[in-house]
């Protein structure tokens, strides 16, 4: 890695890790659960397969959450999960700076996510979910409505 | 979620998470060094399988324990584990209050533990050990056993 | 792999492979389940973790067993998991020739396996179950009771 | 397991398992073409995550679907995802009869499937789907709908 | 999914899977494996993480063959892991037609995969090995040099 | 547990866990990032399959590195992959005590690492690139090489 060094490029915060181990739920009741849990404002929430003693598949659901939405969701988790305790922590947090524009397609606008470092586009991201219903709209693969999203010239420009 | 925000709800602690990445044990050895672990004492004990550097399928064992129990357990870790190093650090935690009671089912006596939100019982959860024992000695699918022992009328609470 | 090929070197059978796929049972339930299907027989049983649908996270139930087996143990999965379908295929397999023997440790006797490939023993390895007990009665390393074992001079060898 | 063994307890039929391993899309691609597939008819689709050459995260996608179905959903397959092949395989299934009732909660009305082995009705399980609704509608946990719906006495059965 | 349903797209052969469960050999040692399996000319190899008896962490070695190699690569297996037993079943696949080409980009020369159904190029993939290796040497984000040799005038096409 | 307790055994330092959740990169290109991470001086860098929302099978990317490197990796992992945010936390370290020393086997010469605890060997670990490189080149099964190495009396020791 010959690269030379470099300053930060992004911006600072702090976040909270909220995590249980959960061996007496069903998948079905934890998909759900996980909808409760993005639905309440987490920033994001996932679930991690674990081997958990007395040969038992388990999971291990994670959240991520700004430091002012623990307390609710902390009581969010112990009313609509199993586990008997919740275990929090906080992190550090670096932040690209994000712009969102909207292009045009042959299929209709998409919008888009620009990530910055240090001033610069460094990405651009077609929004999945608008290139998902175009895709199914129109009956053309998902990827080439992406792909036409990212390289088409970009609209007007979002904070 | 429109539910109103709530108050904490549990009693908080703290606990120590204890981690190692391990490539250059076995399953056989794994196993035998968990239950070991469990046995010393430990919260709870887990593996994540993990993706590790040269196409090595490895697992990441994480230990939960009181923080009193951190350096007797780091030693074990270092002692029964093939790693050369355990990092750890402490987690804020808010648990519920459990009490356990014990029913009568028509194949035996199960113990239950309650969880406790804010003063109220907001789940009944049979043992699965008693439910099992029961299960086997009288050949009747587990979850029958499970079932009677959740809706059975409780008996004494122990704190 | 400049190695010249090698002719069968081992004996051959056929086994069933057994499947089914759980998004409605708790860890707690398919840990007891697991032990339910070992216990009745099956050659190997085996969970996966996999990502069903809805954003549920699931696993695959595999079993392994002889194909007169094959009724029985899916009868079995009928009843003490939620599948409503078991599906099954036929394998080849192709075994090493094995053969046990006993050798004397320090600290007692430990079984061992040997994996006899074209008539040459190939691999020894001691019974982990053995060597467990072992390390636990006289509180030793797993390690050095399984490596004392492995290089132990074998006793004799039963088929 | 001193239990007597069983005769067939269900019905047969074969389905279709079509596997390929995916490493060069991205999650949010997989997550769109699993609904494509699954909106396509397939019986069931899920991923596992495995560890491909070069040390790559990959997801061995795989899709259960009736025989007929075959050629259609790999078409979709090798349409819809990068992979250069698609296999597959044969297998038999034993299925456990099901009927379906609706029974009526203080919430509103459940479905529920019942799973039905040698003429007997084995078990209950209500509609997520039914339950997750009257959750979020009535703000009240998903569990105590969920229980509140199975032990419900049953409404008229259809087939 | 309204979309016409397709014939057949590609070309038809058969492959074998061979698999074996692993739970006592380190991830170092498969590692090793799985480079070896590659090496001797599999088509594909790759790790799943599984759950084993007493709370094992395994994992499931799937080998993908030319049924000419099946008895090779299944000695190869029996020598250089620890299983005492590899079970196959052969699958029929269906194949998209690949041609390759080359382009020039500003850093270098980048070989391309083009997937071709029915007659028709409908995907066309750098190869990532190039693109690492330009990426490399003149410290661009990969990202930037597969999207340039992607969108680049194709130069001759070979079979 | 009877083991006597032990006082601390190694070393302590300070790492740093460097973590984000991808979802909209391929398994190739996330082989590719993790070996620049590695390059880069990472400690350890590794993937956890993860669910996350919307049905993706996503990866956790976890980075350890020292203190002093976390500003530039951060940079890394912003510049390298997709992602829009790099959490970090501080963790506490006990690391055994290593030196290395090497041995003579009959195909060459193999370094090994010692594991020192409290000021004795606990382990000796033959270096896997060395014991692979010459079972490759002398055609020999690994474990035989990394077995010789084990038992082998040692050389001279390096700090």
């Amino acid at each position: 890695m010959g690269r030379p060094d470099a300053p930060d490029q992004g911006q600072f915060d702090e976040v909270l890790l909220l995590e249980c181990n959960l061996d007496d739920m069903t998948g079905e009741a934890l998909g759900f659960a996980i909808e409760e849990i993005l639905a309440a404002g987490a920033l994001d929430a996932w679930f991690t397969p674990i081997y958990m003693k007395k040969n038992r598949p388990g999971v291990l659901l994670s959240v991520l959450c700004r430091p002012d939405d623990g307390s609710r969701l902390r009581a969010l988790l112990l009313r609509e999960t199993t586990t008997l305790g919740v275990r929090w922590t906080p992190w550090r947090r670096e932040v690209a700076e994000r712009k969102t524009d909207r292009v045009h397609t042959q299929w209709g606008v998409v919008r888009r996510k620009l990530k910055i470092l240090a001033g610069r586009v460094v990405s651009v991201k077609p929004e999945y979910e608008d290139c998902a219903r175009l895709a199914r709209q129109h009956q053309v693969p998902l990827e080439i409505v992406v792909e036409a999203a990212r390289v088409a010239v970009g609209g007007e420009i979002r904070g």
